[in-house]
């Protein structure tokens, strides 16, 4: 007897989640779907039943066993300490003091005890798909990267409003975003706090949480994030440096064989992955392997990934799966 | 008497030479604008006259003193050494050979005896003019570059169709554009063919032409270049590495005090240039500078620059200038 809570039922990343459950058949007998109260009185629909949504109160979260967090770090902070569920927690809220799991790369940290587990950054977790095998065997040593990312990363809101200011440019009507910056063609800095150091807190995500997930503090990166008029899939730019020497052939090989990825066949034609063809897909979309002849032991690197889904959704829910595996519960994928 | 000749006049970069040439009261008695037969009839309008168009044929550039070539590598090759006027070159077709000019950088190497001259790349443009002073006093090792690259880099044509293609897709009408892949709220690595090294060949001019601006034939380059869905200015992230110490004091202080670049104070505010602050402008818009502290002597940039104006258009426009300075004609700005 299952029940599982969705917190931010009605976000970007909480409407894929349930459907995500849906689809992988999740074992639950029960869904429970909680929101801020602006959506009190809506309902969302899961397998032919018509869930109400909930708005979080004290001892809301009692009888649960299981809850997805995807309402933000301040939800997460506040309401967290307050269950004794399991819990998958997308935010950033705790990713530092507790497990940070991408299943196809680190579930071996996992323990029958851990009760919180924090689903990575979506810009790192489109990195660390392909860099993980790659690290195992070639032991990366500095990372440059830039990115490119959608407005979904920022939540359902900032989809809309790259729609709506997009249709009021091709209309030649006004319209002015609620964002910090015009979004309608055009493309700006990631719009997290700006550290004292030049960088935002995104890019510092990514460098702690790609140090964490790889098991290495002395791995060095520099991320530049920036935020595009694309709605909902990520993509990568990095250069890697490793300690050892590489062939191309090799890091080919590797990758086609590692979980969560797939790369194309190597093409004389210039025709590589888009954030549109990963937009709805399970796996990073990796192409672009070149060696880097500006330096010795550098590799070139695009990926792609639905930052919902693999970037958010799909990898919490496959934390939960590994969570049910690790207590002995059946899990139908 | 001067008669100037545009040839490429109704294409993007064409006619914003047009525009420019009227706005800086460019000396010249005669405009004369060629295009392709398919623009046979049209008209331009120049200081309040109509220019009729006219289609190259043999003899059509005598009794020119000056051509502005923007149509095209293979247009180049094909009639420039059919004239014998003073010639700015905007395609690639002879950058490797004859000099390559940002008048702000390098107006030093040119001779009286120089008839034709290069423009440079425009994504190379927007990276060099930031990044000349800072090479001159703390000389870069190496850089790492991703693109941000918009529509108009590509002409006219890609503007409207990843327009027409975005509107459909607004209006959820169906519409399958000519281009490589589908543009509206997508992006992709830069269109141009694929090198057996894996780099396109705009990574590579960016790389040689940078080189060749630089005088520094040591000086190393990875670049990857993808267009992204934005009308007309390019964007930049460089990861550059130095031979030398710097302090971020030092590398604004003298960005401040370079020529074509505009540096906005520093911030405690997550506020940079994007490419609609560049649309229109003349100058390169810096920003987020910061020490990288992955590596020694490595600084991040961001900069955005109007493809069309500086990264075409104007820049050759100021080419011609210092030519004329050279023959000691009169030019006023």
């Amino acid at each position: 007897m299952e029940t599982v809570a969705i917190i931010g039922a009605t976000g970007a990343v909480g409407r894929e989640i349930l459907s995500i459950l849906e689809t992988r058949q999740f074992p639950l007998q029960q869904l429970r779907c909680f929101a801020s109260a602006k959506s009190k009185g809506q309902t969302l629909s899961f397998r032919q039943k018509t869930i109400p949504i909930e708005v979080l109160e004290e001892n809301a979260l009692q009888n649960i066993d299981l809850a997805f967090f995807c309402a933000g770090s301040s939800i997460s902070k506040e309401w967290i300490p307050k269950t004794k569920s399991l819990v998958v927690d997308s935010s950033s809220a705790f990713r530092s003091s507790i497990p940070l799991i991408i299943p196809e790369i680190n579930t071996h940290v996992l323990k029958k005890e851990d009760r919180v587990i924090a689903s990575p950054n979506c810009a790192a977790t489109i990195l660390l798909l392909p860099l993980a095998p790659l690290h195992r065997r070639f032991r990366a040593k500095r990372i440059v990267l830039s990115t490119y990312q959608a407005a979904s990363g920022a939540g359902a809101y900032w989809v809309r409003e790259l729609e709506n200011e997009t249709k009021a440019f091709i209309e030649k009507t006004s319209y002015t975003n609620s964002l910090p910056y015009p979004y309608a063609f055009n493309l700006f800095p990631h719009q997290s706090a700006l550290d004292p150091s030049g960088y935002v807190e995104e890019e510092l995500k990514i460098l702690h949480e790609t140090r964490k997930i790889l098991e290495d503090p002395s791995l060095q990166l520099s991320a530049s994030c920036v935020r595009v008029p694309v709605l909902r899939a990520h993509a990568i730019s990095a250069n890697i440096e490793f300690h050892n020497p590489f062939s191309l052939e090799e890091v080919s090989s590797l990758l086609s064989k590692s979980p969560g990825i797939t790369f194309p066949p190597p093409t004389t034609e210039n025709k590589f992955p888009t954030p549109l063809d990963a937009t709805g897909k399970d796996l990073i979309l990796c192409g672009r392997l070149r060696k880097d002849p500006s330096q010795a032991n550098t590799l070139e690197l695009w990926a792609v990934g639905d930052q919902l889904r693999k970037g958010a959704a799909l990898n919490a829910v496959q934390i939960a799966e590994s969570l049910y595996l690790l207590h002995n519960k059946t899990v139908t994928y």
